[in-house]
């Protein structure tokens, strides 16, 4: 067994303490990371706590994680110790099922193995990326490119690609309008990919709070959801809406802002279900759809389009001493935009 | 003016009287059409009952007019006396708008005019195919094939075309999992459709009470939806879901029976908003939809269709001075599976 160093929790209030986790040892097509950044995602927060079912204690949390490959398993053919490398939401799927032989492993019919919180193939409860070290099978690793620092390139690994594969799969291009709801993490992040793809962007925030920011960062316009003006002025005019608020809203509100053949995709889920009026959805033919994450070859993707395009996130690097600080900070939405834990800061007080 | 018969309502209770209404005179594009048979769809009845909103009166229904051009404008290219025709369920719109240069008609961004109790750009209130002559401007006129006896097409502009559209838009076809949700006027045009397409057809029915039909009419397999364990059998298995139940339903329950990318549309709608749980969705990029209609290029297609490949509705032709008590028969779900006037019977007692 390989000892690494986390921070995790041993109840669903936390706080975080520094502790040791024991990673497998390498199996032939494994590869150790040592990792050196992990982004604090929203879910990371929920799940800790129980929100979304029962889980083990400790938990160490952390899915948006980039790193250095130290070691790779006697038949590693995909990375060789140096690489650069990104691990996400997934750490395997069973490979055999129609999803995963379409390379669509993120909807794996037996379910894939969440990074953390998870039961994985040897039975071992999977722990995240608040850690020092991870051992994950080479094919739900990704290669960063040279280009995308490291700190940076963590919270493309769940921001990034669970905004990307809606962008991509619902057509996001040069004479689309796509409207994104929310400037969180997942937000800011989708505005910038929409505008990379060449869409036009419209951000729908609660306030004008962040126009700046929006404007800033690739959108065209930038509107109010508080001024009930905006659904009158922005009434059917949207090809895609990318809706990554997880609170309950006004779905009808937001689904009458849809063109003929448009779709709302939801990319966060609310507990409580909302209700749909299905008259918001014939007349113009307009879907309500959901989405997880990516593949890992779009994950793929997704980091080579961000290099090319020199897109990256908005990031806060803290210490992991201060985890339970930014947790906070987060369910406060007091964050441009995403917090990475500085892995290198793991021991310190 | 022309002069037609027609049965009208003259308040929301009924019962139907016989009665005279005025067709514009021929304008340079109009044809004149000596109505033959109208089919009766459920929607003739929230509508001049004012359930759909507020209606004028009196009123005359039916939007599944089938018969012959008996006189044309001055300009008509399409049309000649004596061709067979049909009518559906819009008799113009603004042509000017992005869905109109698109061919969508039916998704007419400035409204289309609905076939009755709508006004048209004479500022005249339309009515509908309970009467024995209409005029309509040629453009949303289509032909009928001659193998299609005048009867069994007045239920396809409608029912046909509202189950047709949503088919092809989602794919319907070869290695395709198509359920209908539903046994009724859409529902039994659905399976026929489906099977036709060449998709795997299953019908999800309250009960197996038209077990029998169902699989005559090109079914595969038929399940009851009051049966918990029908919900447990196919989950996650299908492609394309047509809900044809305009009554409100565990929309969750149905969600779960989709298969990755699968997308569940809805060709009627409640009255009521209906809870939709999110998780229902993302996890495999589920989608709920609507869809009204189609265009008149893809009625036309469908017409067409229906002759190549022998698809006909199920009816049950009726007198004019019966409507009453089939409208009553259609409430009670007791039709198999449409009724269609036969407007030779206009002036019956």
């Amino acid at each position: 067994m390989i000892q690494a160093n986390a921070r995790a929790v041993f109840n669903p209030e936390g706080p975080f303490q520094l502790t040791t986790i024991e990673r497998r040892d390498l199996q032939p097509h494994d590869v150790l990371i040592e990792i050196k950044y992990a982004g604090i995602c929203h879910s990371d927060i929920h799940t800790a706590r129980g929100e979304w079912g029962e889980v083990q204690y400790p938990l160490v949390p952390g899915h948006e994680i980039a790193g250095i490959v130290t070691q790779i398993g006697s038949e590693v053919t995909k990375f060789a110790v140096g690489d650069r490398v990104g691990v996400g939401c997934m750490v395997d799927s069973c490979g055999e099922c129609d999803s995963c032989r379409n390379g669509d492993e993120q909807y794996c019919l037996n379910g894939n193995v969440g990074t953390y919180a998870a039961i994985d193939k040897y039975g071992q409860y999977t722990q995240g990326g608040y850690s020092t070290h991870i051992v994950v099978t080479e094919g739900f690793v990704v290669r960063i490119p040279d280009s995308i620092p490291l700190d940076k390139a963590a919270p493309l690994l769940c921001a990034g690609i669970t905004t990307y594969s809606p962008l991509r799969h619902w057509g996001a291009a040069p004479g689309k309008k796509v409207a994104v709801v929310g400037m969180g993490g997942l937000g800011h992040m989708a505005v910038k990919l929409a505008h990379a793809m060449g869409a036009e962007v419209t951000v729908l925030s609660q306030t004008l709070k962040k126009k700046e920011d929006g404007l800033r960062l690739g959108a065209d316009h930038y509107y109010a959801t508080s001024d009930p003006e905006t659904f009158e002025k922005l009434a059917s005019s949207f090809d895609l809406i990318v809706n990554t608020v997880s609170a309950k809203i006004d779905l009808n509100a937001y689904l009458s802002l849809l063109a003929v053949d448009g779709t709302m995709v939801n990319v966060g889920a609310p507990p409580e279900p909302m209700p749909v009026q299905v008259f918001s959805l014939i007349p113009y033919r307009r879907s309500f759809a959901g989405s997880v994450i990516g593949s890992i070859r779009e994950t793929q993707e997704m980091l080579d389009f961000c290099a090319e395009h020199g897109v990256a996130p908005e990031i806060e690097v803290i210490s992991a001493n201060l985890i339970d600080e930014a947790w906070e900070r987060v369910l406060a939405s007091d964050v441009r935009y995403r917090f990475v834990i500085d892995i290198s800061t793991m021991e310190n007080e």
